[in-house]
């Protein structure tokens, strides 16, 4: 789950432009609380549940959830505790706000104050929730169980094993770092996925510094001692990288004069520019920055070996290779899939796939009754073309092989729903409606299957998949809550017409709401880009970034120890000890 | 160093009371700061160090200082720079608030709250002060050097040792836990000396109720699992034992509240009592909150074997054998020289010591410009009975083979001086003065030597070794700075006489300024024990103790850091994520 988290912040706003019926609680305090200021803004979950729906005395389904990340949360946070038994299952008892865990490193804010224990999230819940410390290493969706083992060392004799039956399954199990199997990474590189990993970058920060520090060293050793190199320019290796060159410069420097000198910070991108998943103007602002700080980006490299002491990487274009010695490197390029969710896929016939796939509502194809939501599933979305037959068949009501306008505004809702990638097509080609597209000017047209078909040739050409951001999987909870809390409902159908069969759907299918991306650049200024364009860099971003930060922390606790951290971060500089 | 820490807070008010000369500056703050209250007091070092004083230009004496705990830091605090090169080894970068360990294994204190860099703390020093991060295994004394190991993983190849002579030598290494050779104890228990030891201390109270959730286990096992062991009760292991408590029944009864009462807290007590270097009516009252809190006091038990699953005690008055399962043990019993210590013993003929044996001027016994305080080393009080022939010779001025009620008086202050057992002696047999010892009720008496000596026969009975406190580190630590200021100053000579010797010491001796001692006992209850009789218990001396500990802090950072973790505990409790 990558750091490139923005908030409802920015829905609120703009849901209070729009429907003016809800008015948003924000408040941004500014209070002199041990000398530093307060600012926070409240926030109600999204959906609140549907209490005292459904009280009938039948015997609830088993609700098993595996993980307490940003789906897992998001989803228990909404789901109705008196609907169902819920069974949560995760190797770590805690929330972890992840998209902090680059400030962590550097002792900006403390590990403690960015995780919430679990139990006291789903404590506020009615009805039975039971949470396990463990880890599932098999799913069997054929006898609807799951195999874990407990993460706590047991001294209890035989086997640490448990297996758990359930009647729905929710994964939410994020995905793990992928090394694109490079040598070398797993031994010598840290990563930045976990709260343990930023713990570990940040004494292994400190350790370069103590070792420099050490007389036997000539200038050499102590030059490659002090080489951060950062291995993927995307918003977690950037943002670490100007969060390290804050702590180096700030504070670091103060405390060992003699070795600022021989600090450098790299930045081995894959991509020509830096932060390619942001506006152009953001990622040459970064660039612009990075070399004024004197941070170093390796534009159009690729490494193709770790060692102790060196990295060894390739120029993309000249195939030309170059050895870097270094001191720490921290390897954030990207995701793959968990080996217990490669194992069931291979299972439901998705073998061939590289990511557990699943429907538009979050059902993972191929078995009953599991759902997948964040990292660790991408929604297949279907392709126009596949259906285009039905889709025209559903649209000629009165069967006369041809559709008039009359009749595709019938279905035109039902089809921008089931394949958004028609709306992004009209606005990447900068048309008006979806009778543009069908290049129809006059309301008493008709077209046949072929010009239909032709129409819409290109329209797949735009299907995306969505970031692996924690904006998503939290989103993806909060749908898949209120998709279990209406369950039993089954009576009224609002979701689209079914393609190719009678009928509706349950519901409407999940749709991803972007509300922008922060990229903190260091020295307090942070890019922002917002929805519609909209671009913000600097001083008065990062103050948004603080305020949008601190409004989606999980728990008044951890807003107040967040925001109290950045304070002391103001008054007093970093801590630079060992621990 | 134990927690058993008072602080110059009642040493400035009664200073106030006698002298009047410098007002100190007391802050009492209570303000609304995130919601919390904070209160503090300012506090300067007690003795400046005497800037200037020595600007020639021969080449400065070199100070080894090793450790930075109690002692080294103290000692480093009012070091002046300007008089030598500073070389600081130690294999911790920090220093850490020991006496809030206790709260930093239940997470009512954050670690990093109670850390400050020791580059930090030296960094407002004039001259020359370098810090490795290296821990010293063997010292030299006869060629004047050190050897010492860098304690970061170095990749430079070869070996990682580091050689460094010295002039002056400090030893401030504190020590080791003693595990009296009881087997298992260090495969199984849990210590509280260092940070990381409260951390995992930490981790491990969380996984006994992780574990404890897992169905796989039987009410047995779980109750096995639940039962948190403390071996000594002494002010670590009861303040532990309080501050458990109050962390399992205030914050994890809530998140478990099937296993509330599966919990058993025991304390494992050699002696009949607890807290048995407090005052009587401290230890009883313990005991009885004990009591009625169900933490179970074993008293009169000794540990004699440790396995993962169970602690083996016998009775040390009927011999019985018991054995009690546990899920957590922490061992508390003691400290002993480390392994380098009792080297350098061997080397300078203190090899049938148990204590590294100083003066009373902290020099080490045996060998040239070592110094030693701290846990490291102890006070080896020179015997009255040994030297009375000296003192009699030193007494009879005029050689007239008796003592005069004038001569006595005259070096009377010197003898105190140097033989403080003889204040003690006083005080513990209710005498007025010296001359009630003597038996002197006339002022024209004259004493023989015989009569002389069979006053003072029993005096060395009451010859007290200090505690293992920080409180006694870190006045020896600002004793030996202020003698290192004014060590060329050879001229004048302010210490007492020298017995058997003419002429008058440098320096007076250090002198033990005890400023009390506090017990928290959990559930917002504090003992004190202060000087002159004075025992304080309830929610009075809670408050006390909260001023004390946020004055003594080392730096603002870690005073805000520690009082706003103290306010947020108050609000939201204490966090139980696993980390």
């Amino acid at each position: 789950m990558r750091y490139s988290f923005a908030s409802s912040f920015f829905a609120r706003a703009s849901d209070l432009i729009r429907s003016n019926s809800s008015f948003p609680k924000l408040l941004i305090l500014a209070a002199i609380s041990g000398g530093g200021v307060v600012a926070y803004a409240d926030t109600e979950p999204t959906e609140a549940p549907t209490k005292q729906l459904n009280k009938n005395t039948r015997a609830k389904k088993k609700v098993v959830v595996l993980g307490t990340g940003w789906g897992g949360t998001s989803f228990l946070k909404d789901l109705d505790g008196n609907l169902y038994d819920i069974q949560i299952i995760s190797p770590r008892n805690y929330f972890a706000f992840t998209p902090l865990l680059p400030s962590v490193t550097c002792g900006t804010v403390d590990a403690r104050s960015i995780v919430e224990p679990i139990r006291k999230i789903v404590k506020k819940k009615d009805g039975d929730v039971t949470f396990w410390e463990a880890e599932c290493y098999k799913i069997d969706p054929v006898n609807k169980r799951i195999h874990c083992q407990s993460s706590v060392e047991t001294n209890v004799d035989g086997n640490r094993e448990l297996v758990v039956d359930y009647d729905l399954l929710v994964i939410a199990m994020g995905a793990q770092v992928n090394t694109f199997g490079t040598p070398g990474v797993k031994e010598h590189c840290h990563f930045l996925k976990e709260i343990e990993d930023a713990q570990r970058v940040r004494r292994s920060v400190v350790d370069c510094f103590e070792r420099a520090s050490i007389p036997n060293f000539s200038e050499e050793d102590k030059k490659r001692n002090l080489h951060f190199i950062v291995i993927g320019a995307g918003p977690t290796g950037i943002e670490f990288a100007a969060e390290l060159h804050d702590f180096i410069h700030q504070d670091l420097a103060k405390l060992y004069p003699k070795l600022q000198d021989l600090v450098k910070i790299s930045i081995i991108s894959s991509s020509e520019h830096i932060l390619n998943s942001f506006d152009q103007r953001i990622s040459l602002f970064a660039e612009d920055k990075f070399q004024r700080d004197g941070i170093e980006v390796q534009a159009g490299f690729r490494a193709v070996e770790v060692t102790d002491k060196s990295i060894r990487m390739i120029n993309k274009a000249s195939k030309e290779e170059v050895s870097v010695p270094y001191g720490m490197a921290l390897w954030s390029t990207g995701i793959q899939m968990r080996p217990v969710i490669f194992d069931l896929m291979n299972q439901i016939g998705q073998g061939k796939r590289r990511v557990l796939a699943t429907d538009e509502w979050l059902r993972v194809q191929g078995c009953e009754d599991v759902y997948a939501l964040g990292d660790c599933a991408a929604i297949s979305q279907r392709k126009i073309m596949d259906d285009i037959l039905a889709i025209f068949k559903i649209t000629d009501k009165d069967n006369s092989q041809t559709v008039s306008v009359k009749e595709i505004q019938d279905v035109l809702g039902d089809i921008c729903e089931l394949y958004p990638q028609v709306v992004l097509y009209l606005k990447s080609h900068h048309m008006k409606d979806f009778f543009d597209l069908l290049e129809i000017k006059d309301n008493s047209l008709e077209l046949h299957i072929e010009e239909f078909q032709k129409a819409l040739a290109n329209v797949d050409s735009e299907v995306k998949s969505l970031p692996a951001t924690a904006q998503v999987a939290a989103q993806q909870g909060a749908y898949l809550a209120s998709c279990f809390n209406r369950m039993n409902d089954t009576k009224s159908l609002e979701g689209p017409v079914r393609i190719g069969e009678s009928g509706h759907h349950q519901f409407h299918p999940f749709q991803y709401k972007h509300f922008g991306q922060f990229a903190p650049l260091g020295g307090d200024k942070t890019a922002a880009q917002l929805p519609g364009d909209w671009i913000s860099i600097g001083y008065g971003s990062q103050w948004l970034w603080y305020s949008v930060y601190a409004s989606k922390q999980v728990s008044w606790r951890t807003r107040v120890a967040v925001v109290s951290d950045w304070s002391r971060r103001y008054i007093f500089g970093r801590d630079s000890s060992r621990i």
